[in-house]
């Protein structure tokens, strides 16, 4: 096994060895209004959204997690059943090694083989040219296209990739030959306002903004290396500073119709936190760490690719809490449909409403909306 | 006994083991101003307010919990003995099972039995239609007719209704047709700006805002089913928060002479509370969960129907704590009558200060006035 | 020993026995700012003020504390050494026990025989006639009349004189008789706003906010019952609060020369803490607790009337320090005289600020001046 | 030993056996903000720096420390060779000693015997008169002149100078005969705006602000007289308040070119925090107290003046991680050189957005900017 495959297994367990943080995703300063006089029926509540023709159960996202090895196939074909048994998104993890050495396309295809039907994104690095990008897409027949931004990580990584120069202009270059959409994302650092500004303006219609407070790629390659440094640990933007950075970017730069689609994810673990997330602007919620540790047990001596019966279990069981808690959440707005959250009042508080006063994001644009005009 | 009434017995079982909470009912968040040069007299001070051609000794209202079995008779019974000896108002629970069933009637008609010319309050469902709530009425010679409103009740019940579309318009049927005051209560979510709006009009002319705080139903009814979700269990408006909000849009929509009736309840405990909630703004102060667990003992496994002389005695002392800290709160700001309360400097701090910041409801109303001018 | 008597040494006893609070001062939330670059000679400092054409050595007055019965003369005439050692003022307990029974005058006049050039208060309740309140200050020949306000003591003491009706009318009344200066003072629940503006009003030209966050007489009176009500005893301002917006009061209604004098106290227990109320504004820091706990030990079983040496040396030590504070504070914030901290700026943060804001008291009013204009 | 000498040994114990604080150096509540779209190479980050024609490898400073007695040349040896070895600065500890007694110039003269080409500061008090000023800087063939303001360590010093006020005539003095920078720098007790200004209007071009949050003298001082005073040693301006007003007064005062310089120190420990002081607007980063614990063991116990090997290597580990913050600080932030920093989005936030709200400082003026213009 070389060192990349092996790197791959590395990412995996120390993912489960490691609790999210240390900085918190910013989701205990938002609070959504309870409505007191819903007008809708909960059994009617629909979750559902599109992506590009197809139609989601809910707004969920298996995030990007691995592929690359015939050691982690298995996960990935669990994966996939998990998101085709419940209608769910999912990303393959980079495929760059697939790029470089076919025999290992098996890792990645799987996601599709066994969800033929689902919505399956593709997943490479900012550095990959047009053409490998396609070919990455057409492994997959993926509906969308990630472009993971991970600067961070290529910095604690002894063996990180450091050269940064060429990622905004090869971003330019995937937007104008990408055939599916193309979704910029962090992996856990999060977008800022400058930084969303600079991605739409490269004319990127698709943000994941992959913020800080959940699976932690600084900690998990300073632990790879026998390391830690608690100031590099806590580096980046809280996942709902993130948000509303980007979300507010999107609103006041495109308020008319046609506006990019933003992507939460970071730290998000139930469908509590999806809900304060989607009634903050974004379309869809990613998470990587709780299916992930749902499925390979979250205790790392326990973990083995090939899984068993109860990861199955507990994944699914997680899924569930997930789909009830959201329909619970629209209920209790008077929301009949995921869109009517972006009309109800939702409150930034605490540490979050000060970093946006200073930013310049106005929290009144979340708080005192309401669905009634 | 039919689960309805077997409900009944574990609603009561659940609330006296559970705490307060987890939210904090936001009073924390409120002080009054000590006036160190007062001009009345304490013997002098005036707790009685009028309901309706009656009066009240003080502006408590014992609220709505029990009826619709036998075995709460007794319960329901020394309520009313209670309020009767005290002068206080006092409502029963939904009414619901007597409506459905005759026989269930005495278990709620003890209420007025017991104090003859009280105020007493009927108690229905949202889906009560006018004629049904009429009866309701009259079963009691009531003085006012509770509506409840508790989504997440339902949605937290195995056997919850939870289709809500009526609720509205049958509310406006329940004003057209209601010969006493109606009142519009949550059951411990709370009433935020935009419901308080739509209440208003709808017709509504009082308002309990019911606030989250205190008695909790997500957590009774998960703990019915062994469950615990503690995002679920924090969902709902803290009920200074809520207060705020309705007080304000009641001040804002009925500047003028008429305004609409506001009663503050959840998690209010003591008379410091409930002085400061009438500062704030309301009319009554709405308690259910401390009479309880002083009638009832407080400790689960001592629970028995039919109570004890020694219940009686702790919940008799609550009222004459509640009565005492009234007086001193009236007489330390300088207040003769209860209205006087609503002069007073009341600063609203902190976390609930950030709220109303963010809701555009602005604290300075409440901090700036004096009973000068 | 009469109950009255009996009080007294009760109050005492108490007094030592109670911690501070349960509020804080709120001079936590007060910052003075350093100056690098001082341009005083330490040694120059000069912290004397002026009273009534006296002079004390430093802002300093040993707070009202007892009299009226023989076994607390001793006390008394300690405190009176004390302040004639230092130079600095000191004002009696209550003098209503000697204006009923002139055998107790002995307790009280121990003060001016002691003392016979410093700066002493007489001592009376807001009901005291305006030729028994002249009766007081010859008794002592006192350089001022202190007149206590406190309601909240009154309301939580059993025995307590509970209307307040007439002590607005009777400061008028003192206002015009007194021929020296009068001071009100509450005794540690604070003045607000409001009641400041009232006593300027009223004529008086000389407040004493008696903040909470020291000696707390609620607890005292209650503890003295056996009881406690930790509401109660968490009534009040606290003592920075009050001080800004009596301060503030003065400052916006008498912004021209001949302003009103304002005195800090409660819970101001060393020459740190002095150094923030002098720099708000103070003209005086009354403090009663921290040179009573020197004196009779602190602890409440080794209290006696007649005292020790070490109790005295105790005392000492402490207007020791609390000078050797003021000194420093004064040096580092480039200051020579006391007037000068006025012209420093001096920070309100926290929830002092929070509840300024809230009252309408502009913080900037302390933290952008300099003395440089 | 004189007790000059002693005193040098003294403070260098006391500075090992002290952790820092009490009070907090606030560059917590600054957060630099993650760029995900960085167009840098990383290993062409530049973190050098010019002085004076001369050019650092990074913007640091090892403060001063000591000299004065043979027994610490061996301290400043070594000092010298780390500077040297990684071509940051570094000064001498105060030099009175030495234009007192020319036989202890060899403790100083060292640090530039064993750094000849390197950025070498002299140290004097603010009443060394211009002709020994220059003896001084002559001394050591300087490259800036540094003056400590200290007052609040000579009012903790038993045997402290306390008479301050021909510093500032003395500081306009050695402004116009200096022939090398002059650096005006406090030691741990931070510069307030008002004290900045001063400075600018005495010509001075360049202030170390010396804030609170690190080594404490206050402490030290009162440790070597067996005392500890917790108000006293929480006095002065946090560093990164400190910073903020002076840079801010710098920007006001000074918009256009010729800008003075600000140096940031104080408790400052690792290169992260030093990235947030040089986005915040500081030239330098000064840090004494953290070589020195590398270098001399931190233990107290451990002190040998002659120091050893492991102390060699600690400190030139403290080094590298230094600059190995500093240089991921600058990736992360799309920076590729230092001053690239000052045009990124820093939030100044809690409890120092209060503090310079509050001093009508403009916080946005840090957290708005973007390299975009
Ligand atoms: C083991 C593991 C491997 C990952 N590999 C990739 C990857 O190859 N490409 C990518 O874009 N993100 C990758 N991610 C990042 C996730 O897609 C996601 O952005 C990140 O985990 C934050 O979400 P979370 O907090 O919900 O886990 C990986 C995450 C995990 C846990
Ligand atoms: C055992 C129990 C049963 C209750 N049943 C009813 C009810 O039938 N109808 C209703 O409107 N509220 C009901 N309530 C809610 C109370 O009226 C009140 O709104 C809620 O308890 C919050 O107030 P508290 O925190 O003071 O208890 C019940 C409360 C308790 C504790
Ligand atoms: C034992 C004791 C007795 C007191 N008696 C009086 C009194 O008779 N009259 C009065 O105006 N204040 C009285 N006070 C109140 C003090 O003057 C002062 O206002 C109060 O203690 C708050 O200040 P402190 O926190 O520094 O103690 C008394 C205080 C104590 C501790
Ligand atoms: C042992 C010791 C001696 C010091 N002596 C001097 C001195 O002579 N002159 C001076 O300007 N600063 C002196 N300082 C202060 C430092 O230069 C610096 O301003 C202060 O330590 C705060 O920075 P830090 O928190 O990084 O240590 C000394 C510091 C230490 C630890």
């Amino acid at each position: 096994m070389d060192i990349r495959q092996q790197r791959k297994l590395d990412h995996i367990r120390q993912a489960l060895a490691l609790d999210d943080g240390p900085l918190s995703n910013g989701f205990n300063d938002v609070r959504l209004l309870h409505d007191a006089l819903p007008t809708v029926d909960f059994r009617a509540v629909d979750l559902s959204v599109p992506w590009m023709g197809k139609r989601l159960t809910m707004p969920l996202l298996i995030n990007a997690i691995t592929g690359g090895t015939s050691l982690v196939t298995e996960i990935n074909r669990r994966l996939a059943r998990l998101a085709a048994r419940n209608g769910v998104a999912v990303a393959v993890g980079s495929q760059a090694a697939a790029l470089r050495d076919p025999r290992l396309r098996d890792s990645y295809r799987v996601m599709r083989d066994e969800n033929p039907d689902g919505v399956v994104f593709a997943n490479v690095n900012p550095n990959t040219p047009a053409e490998k990008a396609l070919e990455a897409v057409n492994m997959l027949e993926a509906d969308g296209l990630q472009v993971h931004l991970n600067p961070a990580q290529e910095l604690a990584m002894a063996e990180g990739d450091r050269d940064f120069r060429h990622w905004s202009g090869n971003i330019a270059e995937l937007v104008r030959h990408c055939p599916v959409p193309l979704i910029v994302k962090e992996v856990g650092a999060g977008i800022s306002m400058e930084t969303a500004k600079r991605l739409l303006d490269l004319g990127v219609r698709c943000i994941d903004v992959g913020g800080a407070g959940g699976t932690n790629f600084v900690a998990i390659e300073l632990r790879r290396q026998g390391q830690s440094i608690p100031a590099f640990e806590s580096w980046g933007i809280p996942t709902a500073a993130s948000l509303a950075e980007t979300v507010w970017t999107v609103e006041s730069r495109q308020p008319s119709g046609d506006k990019a689609t933003v992507i939460a994810s970071g730290g998000i673990r139930d469908g509590w936190e999806a809900a304060k997330a989607l009634s903050m602007g974004a379309s869809l919620v990613g998470i990587a760490g709780a299916p992930l540790k749902g499925l390979l047990g979250g205790s790392p001596g326990a973990f083995s690719p090939s899984g068993n019966a109860e990861g199955d279990k507990a994944a699914q069981g997680w899924i569930d809490s997930f789909r009830h808690a959201l329909q619970v959440n629209l209920a209790l707005t008077g929301s009949s449909r995921v869109a009517d959250l972006r009309n109800r009042p939702c409150l930034l508080t605490g540490a979050l409403r000060d970093w946006l006063d200073l930013r310049g994001v106005p929290a009144a644009f979340w708080a005192r909306r309401s669905g009634e005009e």
